[in-house]
């Protein structure tokens, strides 16, 4: 999960390699506080008593605590990408349409567990930004399935099912509202096949 | 729209209904601000002299800028549910669950042109509050008519449907990506129409 491919080392630089190292560091360390003590405990001095260095090095990285949540969230949205845009089927291409659909709901879901906190962090600063590259490219790739599929106007189908699959909204119907991963994976299911032609 | 239906005045006490009756001015007031000139240039200041009253009138009733717009979602929110529980079909009791759900969703976009900016300017506050009791009761609604149409799994579905209806998303359609009211409530009625089993 967060192996060398996230690292854009060049390898011939020694300075850039250094930096890249540290943010490496300072982005596990990160991860592995929200992991263990929820999103809300993230703070830069929590990141740097953990990764071991000054305060003044992970402000000089990332500006703020918010800045350090977006270098989280896009690090995850990037891995997840990966996965729907060239990662094995039925997540990745080479599943008929339909499968994908599901596939994608089932993923966004599960990941909730691992990314939710940060995702819904991010998201806090008023709603999710429709704008945004990352969720520019998901409502691409749901309407390119949604098409697929014979689905009418994908492109405001792709807008709902983004809406349906909402950092904020998946986490509260599973910490809130106690519904499983499975009982949402299901309604995804079941939504997306009604929408098949 | 503003008729005598949401004055709560008792008739039997003068002070009481002088309250009432301010507060409906400002009120008034308010909304007039927002249609003609945007919820960005809604300011207590404004709506005072629009009002003709003091400055401190605004702020003993409504507290701040945030008050007064909560107050005005929450009276928008009153006159819809209204018109979805007990006004004339099909929005209203006495037609079939799918026709119900259609112009739930088609009052919804159409509410955006008057609601819109007042509803965007709360939901900003950290995107929708899936607790507040307007949106308990949107879901339930939509869970009952989900139900109604053989929907699997409704408690989940109106929380889809909801998601889809919301408002930052609705005015970001029409607004920026000049999506007409039509092709919305086209998409709406397909999505809804997938859904009966």
């Amino acid at each position: 999960m967060q192996g060398e491919g996230l690292l854009r080392v060049t390898g011939d630089d020694g300075e850039r390699t250094d930096a890249a190292r540290n943010r490496r560091l300072l982005l596990d360390a990160a991860a592995e506080i929200v992991a263990t003590c929820g999103a809300e405990r993230l703070t830069t001095d929590a990141v740097a008593r953990r990764a071991g260095v000054g305060k003044g090095t992970v402000f000089r990285r990332f500006g703020s605590r918010a800045g350090l949540m977006h270098a989280l969230a896009d690090e995850a949205g990037r891995e997840f990408q990966q996965a729907f845009m060239s990662g094995p089927p039925p997540l990745g291409p080479g599943a008929p349409p339909l499968e994908r659909l599901i596939a994608f709901g089932e993923a966004s879901i599960a990941r909730m567990r691992l990314d939710g906190q940060i995702l819904r962090a991010t998201e806090q600063q008023g709603g999710p930004d429709l704008e945004h590259p990352t969720q520019r490219l998901v409502r691409l790739h749901l309407a390119i399935l949604l098409r697929g599929i014979g689905a009418s106007d994908p492109e405001v189908g792709a807008y709902h099912l983004a809406a349906v699959l909402n950092a904020g909204l998946l986490l509260h119907l599973q910490d809130d509202r106690g519904m499983s991963v499975e009982r949402l994976t299901a309604s995804w299911a079941a939504l997306v096949s009604a929408l098949a032609a």
